[in-house]
């Protein structure tokens, strides 16, 4: 039986809210039941300085949680003086998955930033985080094509994650702080719409998993991505 | 006549959102117009180490904006390594104001952090900070007293704090971005519920003011802060 | 009673000592009574990079504190690695009261920087420090003229700043570090020779204040600003 | 075909050298083809702060890459003032893999921590750095054992690493740089000598992987890692 | 022809301000000619934490200069946020001179400090620095004998520095800042009353130095800093 | 008798060995004893940005010392965030050294960077730094010239360097670490193959040093540094 009382198969409620903020050309909050990560997509029309002049953009991402976004307080990273390790995994991860689905060519000499920022952490901040991306992603990238900046659509899929586990023996789909504190494996997934990967992570915490454990994982991951794209579509209708 | 049609002595409309996340003792979204800040207010049993064992607490604030509140996108602290100058400024700013209405030997030997994070910005963030940061406080209080760890109420009194200007040659109250950023001067004043001063902030940035714009600007901070308090109390309620 | 025996309205002694150093374009010790400042404006012919091509200069400033200016001894900031809340706070007052008075286009496409060190503090650091800026900058946009690299003075004023506070419940003039430590209310003003405000920054350090002592307090700071111009104005003859 | 000719099944020659240099409790050079990473293990008597009076130990890793280890000079992390991102990422998973198999209750309140540190980079450090900080881990633990400050031996299992990917549309075993920099997917694997996985990390660079892409990857990635341990298993006799 | 028209073998004029500022232990002014160069000393009653408990005292040292004590401002170590090789390289050779002439033991479980800090600069400003620590260090000393902390003197000894070079190719005393821009051969001499070497420093800037070249160097070392070991002794008498 | 056993005069056996590692234009291990040190020298085609436009070329040196080649492990500067003051000192010693012997005209516009990384350490790591990184350069050099970068070669001399000290009263050539730990006088010379110096840097740890003992040292210093110029030359044949 799971804290929360799902399925194993069952995903949390998730929702995507649009121009959550008024500034951003891409602003959602996504919500995957209380973890709620506000991600903002915003167009700078300067590449990267090892971009300039290739010919091509860039997409990237940045990461950050609010210090009380969690059950005790983490100290503030702008304080600290630096980004920690966990932070910069994440961040590289958003941002790797984003280019993913992305024609650089076809975006062009300009730059669109991710900032994915956690409101409130309950588990599954990074999936909940890739997942709202590509909606902000989505609504920066036709702020682009309505202003005629660009002609072909640079988007080449859809792309959403979730992260699966073994939660006391059993696999299971998209976990909360209750079950990732105590998953003996997790795993985070992230998929397109065709159905491939993009990104697995699968980390054995307390024992390492078998083959059969981690195809029984990849079947949820799935289930859950399918669900979660669904979602999307309906959002960005 | 103002951006936003605005008598020159009219707030924006103010709300305040308590429980607005459900980790911290405190959480609340204030809201001056389009100015929404998160303030979180965090118990923490240790206090600093500086005041380790001198029978006294501590209340300190951060504040921070997440990189796309603003207009064009800000770079983001943490990544850049350090909070600038102005973020200091104003997280001071807060700090102080609170422990002016604090009796920290009442608070016992613990610190409470309000952390005042901007999620979309259009002038008078800190001002918004300050006033949410005392209801917040409040919050955080009240969990204190309910858990008996405090015996005595260590809040001596009630703040509230907002911004006035002159713009375009007139005193105004309460200046929204547009304004903000064309204001001749600039004042930021903390009052407390007996109409005293606890910070007043003023800075000429095109032209010096008179000891008559002074005052005209004092009656109107004066004004708009017993507004915010009304809605404090009917907030805390 | 003071602790130093003077009157409630008495300034300590106020003194320039100009070309203080060789190699400044303005280099000026000024004193008030203990604390001692050096300040030297320094000509720098390349703007900041955001202001390059804007037809307009800058005037921006540094402060610090030599570690034993003061009685136990500060951690240098240099070894700490980064410069502490209350510097970048002092530092930006100095920077945006001193750009109060210059004509920023006038003075053409350069930049002036204005180093205040602290060598002894003894209460009113920054209110010395800008007071002192003044001179120095005096004399490095002489220098300027002299070389006939611009033909306008781009001076549009002079200012002077001194602190006010109360003390034992009385309203005082120029607080020395004895009185500082002690006072209920601490405000730094910043006024031209035209007897307007540039900036009034107050701070209740223990008690809120009220209107009529804010006002008793301008007052005493209007009277000390005004020796403080006269003695400039001897030292700049 | 690969570039070094190799079947696209077969490992470069791997190589252990322990006693690689004279101060670590555990010093292997380890050598992937052409990549060389020096792994020692240092025995620390303290814990990290936050485990210490837990009655367990810990396992923890750094990695490095000498300035010149690569093709094209990289700049020294300690001059640059912070270790970035994939530095980051690949300390923390050659930490946690270690971790996986060691049983830190039977560690007793003490630290190992491992260096990884590349001397010559051609694809895979990652992977090399873990296969070679398992036997180094060995060596520190046997010094324990030998001393009698355990009685215990801590190690619960065994494990190796290796990168499998999709390099011109054919899964392929242990990429090399030529490889690597144009594969279309790039997995790294972990696993123990049970033949669990402990970490899986797979990135599509290029294109999307599918399920039976990824079962292939898996199965040479299981190949690679059971040869790997072979020669663990023969340098350790 | 040295540019300041002195002889080969002729100092500056040297001088040792005592108590030039109220609140350290040790306070000296040094100058060197146009050089002058702040020392303070403190007495810090705690010790660094890696010689808790050694029944030892330490004595170390810091420098910096002030942004305008130099020809073209340099810009502020704090404001950079960190302190540069050559500082970190005069600051060590200034505490590791000065701990060669005391007995750490004698002190007591204390520190002293001496801050070095450049008010101008006209060359030799390390080996000016290195003879007012001694002054400072001296009263820092005497404030522990007269307030009965420590019984016995800790000093063993009395040092004082000075730079000599080749100029022109002839071997010069005491280079100002004229002379070591342009000086092939630089050399940094710390020596004590006994006529022993505690430090050398000789790099050549444009040209090798022979045997007999350093021999002629080392002579004029010996000279100067007997001469200025006589002011010390005047100064402190 | 000293702690190896070898005679006063007697240096530990040196060897270099070149095209140590493969991506380097130089690649050289250098050891003295159990002392080795990787040296690599990169021909960096930009100068540094200080330089440019000014028709010469730079030579630089980093150093570093691998967590574990001594015999505590020791903090690694890249975690640290910072380079500590030992390590600039090197560092600035060896790129100094280096380009006494350079031609910058003749080199053109470019850079080489030398990079020393000590792989295990036992005294006298920045001169066999030094010794090692000539021979690193030559090779780079070579290359230019090879390559018709360059057709002038701008080597002007050779060098090498080698530690000297008084141990136990001895003058002694070639400090391993157990006599520089327990040195009461340890010097450092770098010479040229013309017998002149290029560095000579001498610190008293226990006891001033007299003229007489300086000459000693300094003619153990020209033998053990005509007995590296030899070796390198047989190295470079």
């Amino acid at each position: 039986m799971r804290p929360s009382g799902r399925a194993n198969d069952e995903m949390r409620q998730v929702k995507f809210t649009r121009n959550y903020t008024m500034h951003a050309e891409g602003s959602v909050l996504v919500e995957f039941g209380n973890t709620k990560v506000l991600c903002t997509a915003t167009i700078d029309e300067r590449t990267p300085p090892w971009l300039r002049g290739k010919g091509q953009g860039w997409v990237t991402a940045e990461y950050g949680m609010l210090p009380r976004s969690t059950n005790s307080r983490m100290g503030r990273e702008a304080a600290r003086g630096k980004q920690g390790g966990r932070t910069m995994e994440i961040q590289r991860l958003i941002g790797r998955s984003l280019r993913a689905i992305v024609n650089l060519e076809a975006l062009g000499e300009r730059q669109i930033i991710v900032d994915c920022d956690v409101i409130q952490a309950d588990g599954g901040t990074r999936t909940a985080s890739i997942s709202g991306a590509y909606v902000a992603l989505c609504d920066a990238v036709q702020t682009l094509l309505d202003s005629k900046k660009i002609k072909r659509d640079p988007l080449m899929g859809q792309l959403a994650s979730v992260s699966v586990g073994i939660y006391k023996g059993n696999p299971v789909l998209d976990l909360d702080y209750a079950e990732d504190s105590n998953a003996e494996t997790d795993m985070n997934v992230v998929m397109n719409n065709a159905g491939h990967f993009i990104e697995v992570q699968g980390t054995a915490e307390g024992h390492a998993y078998s083959r059969d454990e981690m195809n029984a994982m990849l079947d949820l991951a799935e289930k859950g991505i399918n669900e979660i794209i669904e979602i999307q579509d309906e959002t960005l209708k």
